[in-house]
């Protein structure tokens, strides 16, 4: 888990290929999902106003939508108090938490524009808000007991803590030759080991917000998933990291990359289905689930690009690779990146030809149990 | 404020002139100062040990001395719980407080290694402690009412908030011609700016912490000062500066930047005397002073390179360079600095041969009042 959290992060700088400048995808999600994040918060003000409230983005990534996110969450709340007539808004605590080698530095050299963005909109008495940078894997402990009102995360919780050990490249035998995820002809194992990963990891991100978040507090939370059971049967969950497994296995076919160094290389991802889900929270039990929503994206987000002259592909391959590059990079080394998208590029214009996949997302809206219950 | 909260901080990456490794006088101070910073931490323990304990580096900076004061801190009070038979040390919740445009993203790659070593020095089951970031300038609110225990700031307060207003580049006239800072020959309006700028800072500085610190919570602070009242008697408080400008002078003499960036320049520094400290102090009310101390520091913090064939105006050039250089850049511009500070190391080595300068440095150590008085 130590190594993951040193090696995983998005693609930092604003050169082309930047997580900042290729996110398009999470800005999407964030804004189909912006109406169970009201609701949610709205519940929380409703119940109990707090004098100051403990919000937290977990695995808040870099770029424009972290602070767009924290921006809809902070207007949602001046404008409800505002429209009970309430005399001052609570205190915002906002802590804005990714692994150790996020780009922090981007998020916090925009916060000044962020105030004055936020005094337009709320006046010039917005605050006291205090923002604070929180640089460490969210599976596990992140704050005091009992100290937050609101918890969001988006497009986060499909990433794991670890490659599941039985797939990782130190295993004695590679269980997953040629594939770098679950696919249509995986075996039992695979399979058992992947989601054996996720109910670890995803207990354990339960178990640690129960201890952080007050009674009566929320998690809105989307990630990717699947809507079937069998996490073979529907491509639209795999198929992407599919493609790229082909694209590396090209690039080893013609001596660039060795092929032992693709068939021990798997990603730390899992696509959950609701009911997975769904018996996880239960069997944690801190929480009752008011919402779970499956929903279908494209697979460039619906890009605005989509009329250009750039093929789909390569809009799709520029969106993988901010994501996925750092993770690449660290089993191949830097020199193949280039030649290794151009290769993605193609073989997803060829699919792409063929079929307009889209990614199926979960969102799921929780409050913590008032009555003690759970623990 | 903002301007100088966006374009000030210190020397980022790597490089050969970067603050992380140009750190060795501050390095110095925060081990001179390592007894009064026990002494305050084992008061905060004594009086009433907290199940939650909240510690903040304010001005923190980035670089290796950032988790070894860190470290420091948390050694100590391990060491205490222990040597007292506690059961358990208190959560940790600590905070490491600069500008927007600190290099947080240097701190908090080597987290990973800080936990690491914690765990080695205080046991496997090392914990509860959650670092966060805190991007904002100090001179202002940072944290929660009644959230703090002990705050610690080295070698930060002496930077102003801003140029003082009459000393601005865009002030309607130049009063501070052909210098920085305060020198021997100052107006007694340059003089008076600058007091007046360290006074409403140093104020809202000591009401912001009055409120975020628990009654019987300590601080410990130190920053250049100066001995005596005049400030301009005591050449070894101004002198770098000045003779900085006098390298600007030089090069602006030779036509390569125009006189006018020289003359409207000032920095937003200001090294006070004891008493300048204490009315402050007194007059926010909500502080007892438990001690105050001056000491000296050899301009290159009696470096370990003072053996080798590194002339002394070299490496106090390259101090001075890694905390100053991005202020410069922004009124002269890049090109220009390695011919500036090559001639500012010539001014340096004239000087330092004739006399040995020192640094004065304050230490204070104050209490918040337990009484709830004040504010």
């Amino acid at each position: 888990m130590e190594l993951l959290a040193q090696s995983f992060h998005m693609n930092k700088a604003v050169e082309g290929t930047s997580y900042a400048k290729n996110s398009s995808i999470q800005s999407k999600i964030i804004s189909i999902t912006k109406c169970i994040t009201e609701e949610a918060i709205l519940e929380v003000l409703c119940k109990n106003l707090p004098e100051s409230m403990g919000i937290a983005d977990l695995g808040c990534s870099s770029g424009p939508n972290v602070l767009s996110v924290i921006s809809k969450i902070t207007n949602i709340i001046y404008a409800k108090c505002s429209q009970s007539g309430l005399p001052k808004p609570p205190e915002l605590r906002i802590f804005l938490n990714d692994l150790y080698n996020n780009d922090f530095n981007g998020i916090f050299g925009s916060l000044p524009d962020f105030y004055n963005q936020m005094k337009e909109v709320n006046g010039n008495s917005f605050g006291p808000c205090f923002i604070f940078g929180v640089p460490a894997s969210f599976y596990g402990r992140l704050f005091p007991s009992n100290s937050l009102h609101f918890v969001h995360s988006s497009s986060s919780l499909h990433w794991l803590s670890q490659v599941p050990p039985e797939l990782d490249v130190k295993a004695s035998t590679a269980i997953n030759k040629g594939h770098i995820y679950i696919c249509e002809s995986s075996p039992q194992n695979v399979l058992d080991s992947y989601y054996r990963q996720f109910q670890k990891d995803f207990s354990l991100f339960l178990k640690s917000r129960a201890e952080e978040i007050v009674p009566g507090g929320r998690m809105v939370l989307t990630f990717m998933g699947r809507r079937f059971m069998d996490p073979t049967i529907e491509e639209g969950c795999y198929n992407q990291l599919e493609l790229l497994a082909q694209a590396l296995m090209s690039v080893a076919a013609e001596g660039l990359i060795p092929e032992e160094k693709v068939d021990t290389f798997n990603t730390p991802y899992y696509a959950p289905c609701p009911e997975e889900i769904k018996l996880e929270v239960e069997k944690e039990g801190s929480f009752v689930m008011n919402r779970l929503e499956v929903f279908e994206i494209d697979w460039d987000g619906g890009s605005a690009e989509a009329s250009n002259t750039v093929s789909m592909g390569r809009r799709v391959a520029k969106l993988v690779r901010a994501v996925i590059e750092p993770m690449l990079e660290s089993q191949f080394g830097s020199d193949i990146m280039d030649y290794l998208f151009q290769r993605y590029e193609k073989i997803l214009d060829n699919h792409l030809s063929k079929t307009r996949s889209k990614y199926i997302n979960l969102v799921i809206s929780v409050a913590k149990n008032s009555e003690g219950l759970g623990n």
